[in-house]
């Protein structure tokens, strides 16, 4: 199911990732925040290899319970592969996405799915 | 694809619903988010009904193109059919989901999926 990810203290939505169980389950135990991958079809321990974890200070479900909301403490202020401090950098404006968010990190540090 | 609607003044999630392409035209055309209902397999005008409609403030798209991030100003304070300012009303409490928000208005009133 689709999980977002919002910055505990800034409130910004940084990613729209998917969970499965298992990954909801290392999640908790971990307390860092563990994505099922679609791509690779296997678990995604976020930060993993960039150090971009993810920690989890609540993990709320919907009403339909097909969708999860964490909120986390992310480390290093990147969420996104891109270098850039949340995904959804891209910006409607006049029938345009404009890319609205600046590169913090140099992309080729941050590992593609990480 | 994935929708996640924010509340442009509180900051918090709202929801997690779904839009295509006509959705999304729909939404900036009138100014006032459309979702494509999968149940209903059709477009799906929030608050069209219950008053709670959510005027668009921001449109974003994420890094992969394939998420939505709606920056909105819900009327009325209910976002959710339930009767609850939002979808993300139970949170994870020693492995079991427990009811965090209060019912603000009559479920009743709110039409399901509306």
């Amino acid at each position: 199911m689709p999980a977002i990810a919002q910055d505990a203290a800034t409130q910004r939505v940084l990613t729209l990732a998917w969970m499965n169980r298992a990954a909801l389950e290392r999640t908790v135990i971990t307390g860092e925040v563990h994505y099922w991958s679609r791509s690779r079809a296997k678990l995604w321990h976020k930060g993993e290899q960039s150090g971009h974890v993810q920690r989890v200070r609540e993990v709320r479900l919907d009403c339909d319970g097909d969708a999860i909301l964490l909120i986390v403490e992310p480390q290093g202020g990147v969420a996104c592969h891109t270098g850039r401090e949340r995904c959804f950098y891209r910006r409607l404006d006049a029938d345009e996405w404009r890319i609205a968010d600046p590169v913090i990190e140099d992309p080729t540090a941050v590992y593609r799915h990480d």
